[in-house]
């Protein structure tokens, strides 16, 4: 890779999934010249030590002092926490990012904090896996993924467009929306599929413990997805849906209607209804695999990676922040 | 392999995903001598005949006739007719096998046909992908996958033991049970999170018809695991939720009621309920890893298999069977 530097010294707040990942591939597409990392957990600090991801701090006002760049990377109920530590540490011009899957919630958290002469660029990198911690990182996780970039009237022009580069270089395509505008698309294509799929590994899971049945057993059959999306960060998606309240109620609301509809279409035994619903979803499937955004492999039947990763799941030292 | 064939002539009825599956297995596993396969549709009789994957009849009937077993892989609604069809062609002793979703219904429609001398075993193999049609079988597609047969009270024991040697030559797990536990535990891992993928995938395209949103660009956010399930065959859905009706009513009902306790935690902002729910719901998603349901690869981020498949998705002479 030849990339140049798009800053200096970058400090990278929480070492989860997201910051972890981000680490990796500030390294891999060489886009900074210094890398500094903390996490609230000694337990992520010590680990990401030991994967020489970078330089880590015991706290996180010790990893943004002179940094170009403050990334915070914890859960959306963090953010403001982490905004009023750093503050006094901000060096003039320096630039502040967070990578929340809520924007008005962190906008409205971190921007009392900083002071004049700080640039704050809210950002939500649209990517992810299952896996949390330090050890799931992924260089490439943001290649050919959207970046969201969520600019309020306050970001300064050139702040917005570094930011951009710098996601770009991690291989992102970027796209700039309002706030609210995100918070809407978001709350539809990710917070309530997540909540859904959380509903339904619940619901799965009080049948096996009063039945004794065999849900683990025949997973395969559709609910294994459901425990993967199912799998990710507790915390994170805690903060995710108790500060999207409103946008998440009202996507709930749209969603049941229309489990309602196709309820009582079974109840009715009315099979055009059902067939013709069920037949737009596969057009949409087709637009997103057209899209980029899944491959067309057939993954139901998992016959492209029998081989078992070499990333475990659920590592027991989960960054408490991300 | 050095697998003695099971049956001398196999007759299967459906060329769709499991239908031609089952084809490539059989001769894969070498556990049959003579493979005879039709199919509704004269594209898809054409096209099977040009993959190669055994001898080719226009009907059921002539499939099905001399055939030691038969196996009726058609969507749930047309079993009965397929039985009805083929009733005075089967040979005395010949075994007759389905492979449909529900079992109740098939029971039901499939068992009035056949004669005296004939032996019903149905069974259901827990295994698929989102495609459809003969390109889309997979010769390993039931291995380590579970196979369940639901004897009924009229089933003979020695045709049992063979269909289970049979699904255990293609390298599935059997497992016997009930018709009623068979339709009540897959109502609930199987019927339950396609029907939610269906009304998912709707809900969002609603939203995306109206306000022109980009749920398809932002899709890698959760969405798209979604319309992955929800890509499989319509017909065959529309057949099993009219055929497991009252069960799957029950189990949409289940999971409504935990939709509005997690609904209701997120109105009154209660953070504790919900960390709870989430965290439950990652110890069920390692159950299933480690019983071998899945892979533990982090596949939310699709780095596995960024390859495009060989396999089109989709295809256009899907089976009107299958």
């Amino acid at each position: 890779m030849e990339q140049k530097a798009i800053f200096g010294r970058v400090a990278i707040i929480g070492q989860g999934l997201i910051g972890s990942s981000i680490a990796r591939a500030a390294t891999h597409f060489s886009v900074v010249h210094n890398l500094v990392l903390t996490d609230a957990s000694s337990n992520v600090r010590k680990r990401v030590a030991e994967l020489g991801l970078g330089l880590v701090t015991e706290t996180a006002r010790e990893a943004a002092r002179d940094a170009d760049l403050v990334m915070i990377c914890v859960p959306v109920g963090q953010c403001g926490p982490v905004a009023e530590e750093i503050r006094d540490h901000l060096k003039a011009g320096a630039i502040v990012c967070d990578v929340g899957s809520v924007k008005k919630a962190v906008v409205r958290d971190i921007t009392p904090h900083l002071p004049k002469g700080v640039h704050f660029v809210p950002a939500h990198p649209v990517a992810g896996t299952e896996d949390s911690g330090p050890d799931a990182g992924l260089h490439d996780l943001f290649v050919n993924r959207w970046c969201i970039l969520t600019p309020t009237e306050n970001s300064e022009e050139n702040a917005v467009r570094k930011v951009a580069e710098f996601w770009r270089a991690l291989g992102s395509n970027v796209e700039q929306m309002s706030v609210e505008r995100h918070d809407e698309v978001l709350a539809l294509i990710s917070h309530l599929p997540h909540l859904i799929a959380f509903t339904m590994v619940g619901t799965a899971s009080h049948h096996e413990e009063s039945t004794d049945s065999d849900v683990i057993k025949f997973s395969a059959g559709g609910f294994r997805d459901f425990t993967r999306i199912a799998a990710s960060n507790p915390t994170m998606w805690r903060d995710v849906f108790l500060n999207n309240k409103e946008t998440v109620l009202e996507m709930i609301g749209r969603f049941s209607e229309d489990l309602h509809v196709l309820t009582r279409a079974i109840r009715r035994g009315d099979g055009d209804t059902l067939l013709e619903q069920f037949s737009k979803s596969r057009i949409v499937r087709r637009r997103i695999v057209e899209a980029g955004q899944d491959t067309a492999a057939p993954d139901f039947g998992r016959h492209q990676h029998s081989a078992k990763s070499e990333a475990a799941v659920l590592r027991p030292y989960a960054s408490s922040f991300e």
